[in-house]
């Protein structure tokens, strides 16, 4: 199952907030229907946001659009994640938009398979390994940085255990990771996301790993709960480490200088079509936090395992 | 609004699981009735399951029920709160069960103003403070130990705002402690559990002042996420307090041979109607977490602020 195909001038994409009820790709005609599609979150993820941005770059360019203008908005469709960016210019660069669309794509799988070596390397045979939000096949094109990791670690025959945090507001730990989990056959938990602290105090956690929205000077940033979980692994000693391909780097800026995204109110407002709090709540929704490099063991990427820059 | 009263010898408890969409009381007419209250969460809050427990005694009584039986069914109704226990003994060593448990419910409220009253010292003009859970009015008879606090800096003048924790799973903080802080029109705002550490990284908050189901030796057992909340005021110098009266201490105990109570399952996987995860999936769910001693700048109890124990 990807998490996107290319198919007559169209990109298909999971919609992933259906997920786990509902497996319908989404149509994707032209380079606006890509953008709303990365704002609404049926495709989210950094690295599949990137590729989803390559498409939309050859969408752009099949139906004759202002080039420029195009890359200008799908560059700018979501702030906080580098590789928007990164694919634009990538294509934008290239002979060949759809070659190089292509290309991305493929090598997705690629780097994520190469991170999932180098990452299985430091998982131990009974380890129970958390991870919050969903870093997987889903947020990718296919395998995963976090869960590619955890999915490596099986397949040397590695007998892990996974607990997902719930990843409120909209629960990509709870739908997708729990999902992917359990398609693989890894024994997986679900726990909410206050519970990490209270998992890892008892001595239930032996690993974290989770992905990345950008790297940057100074830290890591990543779906908002990151931050608390890295600070529970250092006070109990718990190897805390971030999978993510070379296209999350930003060796330009410092971390603290990336925007961080905040999304509607009524993501956190409701849960499904449930209210959570009072109407007319006033709501503060960060989607990211920044984990500082002190809290983070390594980076592990297609290249290898490495200090944070 | 009192969480309960007693009347024509019947306990009546608002049933917590409804707000903030319903204030309906609840009848309790047998010991029983007030067990199973306490264990479906109708009411909930250390304090609150105290007055209630010392109640549920009084009922025991009217209908000449077995004495000890029901104190002791009384004291395991749930596990990690000292108050059930405290309560109950208390009840058994007086003349009167009926005089000692109305005592117990107005000594509630003067207990808590007096927390109150203590706490609003050191809360300054202006300062925005995150509280995670209800450890509210609601939590109690009346007033509340955190929120009341809150509720006495307001009163003594001081411009405050208050950002609530979502408190998942049951998101006493969504339903219950942001209609308290509305209703008492201290301007308030909802985040995430995980969101906490972000927005004291981003200088958002002041202070965290939240409440205790047990005060031990070594720290605090509160509602779970408590411990990430403290540890991201401690990386962030943040000055974190716990109001908890005398009755929630248990001075014989470490904190760390406190049973922490699993919840269901359906807690976790359900919010309202909505599924969040996959059927099936296998779910951790413990209620509380441990906050220690070295994470917490004081305890505001009725006779002062002190040192954790």
């Amino acid at each position: 199952m990807k998490t996107m195909y290319w198919k007559d001038n169209k990109l298909f994409l999971i919609d992933q907030t259906l997920l786990p009820d509902e497996i319908v790709y989404h149509e994707c005609k032209t380079y606006e229907d890509v953008i709303t599609a990365i704002k609404t979150m049926k495709v989210r993820g950094a690295p599949a946001i990137g590729v989803a941005a390559a498409f939309g770059m050859v969408l752009a360019e099949i139906a004759g659009e202002n080039i420029e203008k195009a890359a200008d908005k799908i560059k700018n469709a979501r702030p906080t994640a580098v590789n928007l960016s990164w694919a634009v210019d990538r294509v934008l660069n290239s002979e060949s938009f759809i070659d190089e669309a292509m290309l991305m794509y493929n090598e997705d799988i690629q780097t994520n398979k190469a991170i999932g070596k180098n990452g299985a390397a430091v998982i131990d045979d009974g380890d129970t390994i958390l991870t919050h939000c969903n870093a997987g096949a889903l947020a990718c094109v296919d395998y995963g940085t976090a869960l590619g990791v955890l999915r490596a670690a099986n397949e040397e025959g590695k007998r892990i255990k996974v607990i997902c945090d719930e990843t409120r507001p909209l629960c990509q730990g709870a739908r997708l990771s729990v999902f992917e989990m359990q398609q693989e056959k890894i024994p997986v938990k679900l726990a909410v996301d206050s519970a990490a602290g209270h998992l890892m105090q008892k001595g239930m956690v032996n690993k974290v790993v989770i992905g990345a929205d950008r790297v940057a000077k100074g830290g890591v940033a990543n779906k908002i709960g990151s931050l608390l979980v890295a600070l529970a692994a250092k006070r109990f000693n718990i190897p805390f480490y971030v999978a993510a391909p070379k296209s999350t780097f930003d060796s330009e800026n410092s971390i603290y200088d990336v925007e961080i995204e905040e999304r509607d109110a009524d993501e956190v407002l409701y849960f499904g079509k449930c209210r959570v709090a009072p109407e007319g709540t006033e709501i503060e929704n960060p989607a990211f936090d920044i984990v500082p490099s002190d809290l983070i063991t390594g980076i592990i990427t297609e290249d290898g395992i490495i200090k944070p820059i």
